[in-house]
């Protein structure tokens, strides 16, 4: 037991059709994340730090849903969020409908950090940002080509999107490298299909045996303004305490009524569970037929996941050398 | 066991010295809501029914910190927040950043049952509320004259208030209704001391066992725009499931970081004790020194509360004709 370790996820549900291009530089990001955080973690560095980092790193690349890449209002606008948490003083810090901070978990820190308050969200959380001076873009630049293809089709299918899904009868053809297949689910009387990319999530132990997790995304496709997923909810998507640090990603209505974070924590603390299997316990009695992913920590070095969606982007790494990008069963 | 029970509170921490017949109006405006619950409890109301009318009671009179009378924020307009949670299905509704309806905690049912979201914020929320055509007012409807007078005091301290706290300095001699006492906290340097009114809320378990929660507030004096606490939290102010349901209410950010309400069902869920044990164990561990209250039922009929402030005002009443409100330990 012991020593550091890391995980982090790129979303869970995924076409299976994904071109393997795509596959792979899902997971050639995904590595690159695992390879910084290693090189920190060799240094000693603490576990907010490296989540937050590579958290940043994926925010930055646009491949993911989260900062630039984020999914589309239904006004075409980006409202992203993002929550981080210390497990050892569970500390912790969100925010919500951000649309000019380029990295909104490093918001969430600050707000963590440095506000009297745990959770910022829309014009507050922006005028917080400048007072902290943190680095400021146009919304412009979170916005991609791709993400404008699907929302006009989303549009047109007057469909809202999960994370991962797109409407069916919209993406019958491929859209470019938006792919997506037809789940048989309905959502308020809407088909709706899987469709990549992601949020994004990382859970760290560091050497001393701290956890801490973050989540960011940019929420659903073609949401309504003002909605509030799971992301930088702490106890549904992002938790972390002495024990364990969790990251979520999914159906975040879903989530939100599990608090699958808190959950597989607390399925550990007050029910005795080893990670893997508190992981699997909370999948499995707490999503009500919701689809999601987790990523999991212990203060013992153990990394652990699980989902019940169609495949999840996700990869992990341990002190002892041990490194791998999945994203199937 | 079995039969209704019915919880309401009005917020935990309370001026040892507050004049006596503002206790006897808390108390009177805490009866005449379980009066009220009891009623419609007797006719076989729904529990998820019986929550929501109860807040909106709560919200619509001044007295307590939610709806009309809320806590101002820093530029001295209100901005409320409420959640809801039908412990059958665990379906839930949210709102935060609402500044223009007349009773939040219908906003977040119909969030809940109308919106394909959980949760929704500020003008995505206030948006929602126009298309679903519930009773919108003014801003200036929601703000009283005292809370102009504590905000004024709030600003000359630059101290950023708790729902029940108040900077020490600012409030040596009594502001009108408005009392405090120095309690020898500090929050990020400053000051600060108890002070009423406070957070709202409600749980009922109906007589076909079915458990509900709902909490609404304005938050804290003299908070920064955008501000987000406990009581729109799934998990935190508010959680109901099939075993029981919690509100919660306190310093926004113990709760947030101990996801307080859920953790009073996971304890009974997952280590198998009783409510009033799993509410007594939450606050004992799980407030890192956080001052909070807590109220509760279960599916049994049972009903019980706790908290670690000074005083809280509460009260309950059971099928079987008990009724009491209370404030005091």
């Amino acid at each position: 037991m012991g020593g550091w370790a890391i995980a982090v996820h790129g979303g869970a549900g995924v076409d299976p059709r994904l071109p393997e291009e795509r596959q792979a530089a899902a997971k050639g990001l995904l590595a690159r994340c695992l390879e910084i955080g290693a090189d920190s973690l060799r240094s000693g560095a603490m576990a907010i730090d490296v989540v937050e980092m590579l958290v940043r790193e994926l925010e930055t690349d646009p491949f993911f849903n989260s900062g630039r890449g984020s999914a589309l209002t239904a006004r075409g606008t980006v409202e992203m969020e993002a929550s981080i948490m210390n497990g050892r003083d569970r500390r912790c810090g969100a925010v919500s409908g951000i649309t000019t901070v380029k990295n909104p978990v490093s918001l969430a820190r600050r707000v963590m950090e440095f506000s009297p308050h745990s959770y910022l969200a829309f014009q507050g959380a922006e005028d917080f940002a400048i007072e902290q001076g943190v680095e400021l873009v146009e919304n412009d630049y979170f916005i991609t080509d791709e993400n404008l293809t699907i929302l006009k089709l989303a549009k047109e299918a007057n469909a809202i999107l999960f994370d991962y899904r797109v409407a069916a009868d919209t993406c019958s053809a491929s859209v470019g490298p938006a792919m997506s297949f037809d789940t048989g689910i309905q959502m308020n009387g809407l088909p709706i299909s899987v469709y990549a990319p992601e949020t994004v999530g990382c859970v760290v132990v560091d050497s001393t045996g701290g956890c801490a997790a973050a989540t960011s995304t940019g929420g659903l496709m073609n949401k309504k303004c003002g909605r509030i997923g799971d992301s930088p909810l702490i106890g549904a998507g992002t938790y972390a305490c002495d024990l364990c640090a969790i990251s979520c990603t999914g159906e975040g209505e879903a989530i939100i009524r599990a608090t699958l974070a808190r959950d597989v924590a607390a399925i550990m603390e007050y029910k005795g569970l080893a990670l893997q299997e508190a992981i699997n316990y909370a999948i499995k009695e707490r999503l009500d037929g919701g689809k999601a992913g987790v990523i999991a920590v212990s203060k013992d070095g153990e990394v652990a996941y699980g989902f019940n969606s169609n495949g999840m982007f996700r990869g992990c790494a341990t002190e002892d050398g041990f490194m791998e990008v999945g994203i199937w069963e």
